[in-house]
């Protein structure tokens, strides 16, 4: 028994290579944060129509009402008060921060004096909000940052006032398992790791938002469960986000083991210091996902990751009306290059387009941003602005000790991959190729010919893959790197890369799936690069397998027909 | 020396595979219509601005201007029934209506009526149109449908009116080769095959508008081309739309000659009857793309094609607010098979979002709607279509003597393949899946294990596999099915086939490309599907060759670095 064991992955009721042989209380959805939580349901409260003001109210009546909007704003921020005391760090400083905001002189002030003047509690909220949200837009900056804490505090007033349950999450009194439709952005800022032990949701696919904002927190998750809308609120469940599975009202003891195993293992993880290995010595470095020098400081302090696999440049660029100039570049990626002095970081160069339009360059209205001039696309349009960039990350190596690799995103063409290698080479920088398009996966072989690395970015080659948008909810069961196609389309890239004798990357998603990390390590990939609070769960899984048995893992996984059957023969075979 | 020989698709100046060998004089785009053109440059006109009303005009000027508006209005008209004398067919009855509506008595008045209030002449024609605009396409059908012939008049009298050129196709004395930066509908609408020889256009891949046209009428056509803008109005040209090349001012023999040649080629093609074979007996199929009773009578009547290989289903549904009942749908199904009597047709459910949005399902709104519910997920979504239609293919199928198959749109994973065949089985129907996600190539031999064939869509295969666009004008170059990533999926899905002893068809506009055509033979496809008016011209080109010279020409192009050596790698390979 191993950290891929029966308590994390192997199903462990009905015999989960049969579907059909699931008992009726156990619902399967897409695996997304491994872990087990198990707790009474919690759902988040719905937020209430923002009221609307009727007719005055009569004079007489005005100074109770008052009195009845006061004492609902205490109410509201007593609660998000006690709710700080057993937070800690920076979501105990958001509630704080949102509590102030409940009784804040002026707010208070604009809606009390509405309410004198005959509108009724509620509505004089929602008009006072309305006009703070109004002057904080028009501040800008960090107020403009506090209109969705605003909108929160509104509502919870609100809600509070017309005697309906709480907007966003509760507060559990004991750790619960939150289920619901969906979270929005504003409900899971304040999620709490110590109240909140599993999450399993309706809609949603791995790379969803809930699910990064889980695997961020390193909150067990499942997404695209159907029937969470029957279970009662208060009845135990039991969410195994390594497994996929949700099982209603399990054995309380079978259930207690469980979450102890996951604790174990837990602990496991939390002691594993690098370097990334298999138990008998096979290398796989498992590396970070940063995009700035902030974010490389706390992974180099916070994680065991033995360098950068992706540093995303587009933070630079989005939001201005201007490229920002050669010297501005080279000191943000200088930042990072010194968080990893002596060690590797990849560059990738910038990926703006799509969902990430940049004001100054790239097409506008495309009517498929996502198949659209996005990438390297818009280096190839514009070649100023590559040339500038590699000028500046050359700049910022010069002189650091990190050992600087730079990579194109969205190649799809042999041509462009040469192209790119020959810029990179000029300017005495290591060339690879993002394989995120499938042509470039297809032909990885004469890539390699030109690089001398390839990065998988699983996400969007699964989307192209199975041309399905990443972001949507309904086709979040196609948005799935364990589709078999997504794997054949892998496992031929590093067998590609291992032939040429190159380093063949993952930075997608997947390479923070403890369980696939393993089948990657198997198909030959040679580095993992995830989010910094993913680094110890996958580096700590591949440490207590032997290679032998991630390559049987993977010719199992890619064999199979579909996603659950590929990850259950993988645990199957990893769990020994 | 055979139709696919010099003359037509192999480079004649300068050597094609060395790009730098190209003397000045040529220029390179992406072929879309094979065949020669020569003769001198013409442009498309601008079209004028749209007028709008400065100050009143003196009242004693006023009658002079309506003078002007009328002879202007009977200028554009004549030009147009001139045209129409020396057009045939659908193109002469258009002309011949466009003409009508410039002296349209109600029009005329109206205008007329402005100018008499103190309009401008052409203010006063822009203001009529637009009131006739909106009668017409409130009035709905064939009237709305007049609406772009109005627009055409509009600008075409108001460019007599500033003395500027006509806008759109202009009315060369001799047959003349089109350059433009690219075509609106308007101005394809009207193209006359006897006078212009050759179409080449800046923008624009193998699937864009201007090519469809050019295909449909069988003009020449290289799109794709930059440098186009530099040669001047009346240079003489040489279009060479199998190479892909544009000559500038050509020595006039040499041009005469492969005039000629091409000439010659046509003649064969003209006289071709089928079936599809290769020169030594090797049988691949060549059927027809149709999408109502009406098409697929012509496609019997004027082709030799051998069946119907794509029986487009979307016409039904779209533009109306509910589903066809199961009868209509039998109804128009049934008028197909019936123009098939005896023969094959395979018919494709429902194909609708993306750029085919239902009124009545499917979603609204995506971000990137060719990554959306689209196809076959349409039906996943709400299978109560899907049943419907399947039962109104075998209702239309029974009693009928065409052999009935179906295949379903964007099938991208096994268990879509599965439970389609079994929806088609339960009715007798013969099931297959279209090929145009690039998870459905990779997985091919899975998906074979449940349906009896496999259709190749090519366009969105290419736009998948090279995640570009297939409408973006900007990323035409990699729209291109000869990418060597599309190729080898090809290749693979057709190797699988063959090992499975199942039919592998081809139903993208890469069936319509003759030298491609002899390519996919090569592969192992087994039939190739493409506009009626194609059908000639790919079944004459494989009657030329013998298979083992396809299945060179298919290994040399699949090693190819790029879509243009690969073309001519092919192309060197089948002119033997």
């Amino acid at each position: 028994m191993n950290g891929l064991g029966a308590g994390r992955v192997a199903p462990q009721v009905g015999g989960g290579a049969d579907p059909a042989r699931e008992t009726a209380s156990v619902l399967v959805g897409t695996p997304v944060v491994p872990g087990v939580g198990y707790g009474p349901v919690v759902r988040p409260g719905t937020r209430p129509d923002v009221p609307t003001r009727g007719a005055d109210l009569p004079e007489d009546a005005r100074a109770a009402e008052k009195q009845r909007f006061l004492a609902a704003a205490d109410v509201v921020s007593a609660r998000l008060l006690a709710r700080a005391e057993s937070a800690d760090g920076a979501g105990a400083e958001v509630l704080r921060a949102t509590a102030a905001l409940a009784t804040d002189r002026g707010w208070l002030g604009a809606a009390s004096a509405l309410v004198d003047g005959g509108a009724d509690a509620a509505s004089a909220a929602a008009s006072a909000t309305e006009q703070f949200v109004a002057v904080f837009t028009k501040l800008g900056g960090l107020m403009a940052e506090r209109v969705t804490d605003l909108l929160d505090v509104r509502d919870r007033v609100v809600a509070e006032l017309l005697g309906v349950q709480e907007p966003g999450i509760p507060t559990p009194a004991v750790p619960s398992v939150l289920l619901a439709r969906d979270l929005a952005p504003a409900d899971t800022a304040v999620l709490d790791p110590a109240l909140v032990s599993a999450i399993a949701i309706t809609l949603g696919g791995p790379t969803s938002h809930t699910a990064i904002i889980a695997r961020q927190l390193g909150i067990p998750c499942v997404v695209g469960v159907t029937g969470l809308d029957d279970i009662g609120t208060g009845t135990p469940v039991l969410v195994d986000g390594g497994a996929g599975r949700v099982e209603i009202d399990p054995a309380p003891e079978r259930a207690a083991d469980q979450v102890a195993d996951a604790a174990a293992l837990r602990r496991r993880t939390a002691s594993w210091t690098g370097p990334g290995r298999t138990r008998d010595g096979h290398p796989v470095a498992v590396l970070a996902n940063v995009q700035d020098g902030a974010g490389a400081r706390a992974a180099a302090a916070g994680s065991a990751a033995e360098g950068v696999g992706l540093f995303r440049t587009e933070l630079a660029f989005l939001d201005r009306d201007s490229e920002p100039s050669v010297e501005e570049q080279a000191r943000i990626y200088r930042e990072v290059f010194d968080a990893f002095a002596g060690r590797k970081v990849v560059v990738r160069t910038l990926d703006a387009g799509s969902d990430k339009p940049l004001r100054f360059a790239g097409p506008a209205d495309e009517p498929n941003p996502a198949l659209g001039v996005r990438g390297y696309r818009i280096a190839a349009q514009d070649p100023g602005i590559l040339d500038r960039q590699l000028d500046a990350i050359a700049l910022a190596a010069r002189g650091s000790t990190a050992s600087v690799l730079v990579m194109a995103p969205m190649i799809a063409t042999v041509a462009e991959a040469a192209e790119f290698a020959a810029a990179a080479r000029a300017r005495q920088l290591v060339p690879g190729v993002m394989v995120e398009v499938p042509a470039a996966a297809l032909l990885a072989d004469r890539m390699l010919e030109h690089v001398d690395f390839l990065s998988l970015g699983t996400n969007d080659l699964t989307q192209y893959t199975m041309a399905a948008d990443r972001l949507s909810a309904a086709l979040a069961p196609l948005s799935d790197p364990w589709q078999p196609a997504v794997l054949a389309l892998v496992a031929r890239t590093a067998a590609d890369g291992a032939r040429a004798g190159k380093a063949v990357g993952v930075c997608g998603e997947a390479a923070a799936d403890p369980l696939l990390a393993c089948v990657l390590a198997g198909f030959g990939v040679t580095s993992l690069s995830m989010a910094a609070t993913a680094v110890a769960a996958t580096g700590s899984a591949l440490s207590e397998v032997d290679l032998d048995r991630c390559r049987r893992a993977a010719e199992a996984a890619l064999g199979a027909a579909d996603p659950r059957t590929a990850r259950e023969r993988a645990a199957h075979i990893l769990a020994g």
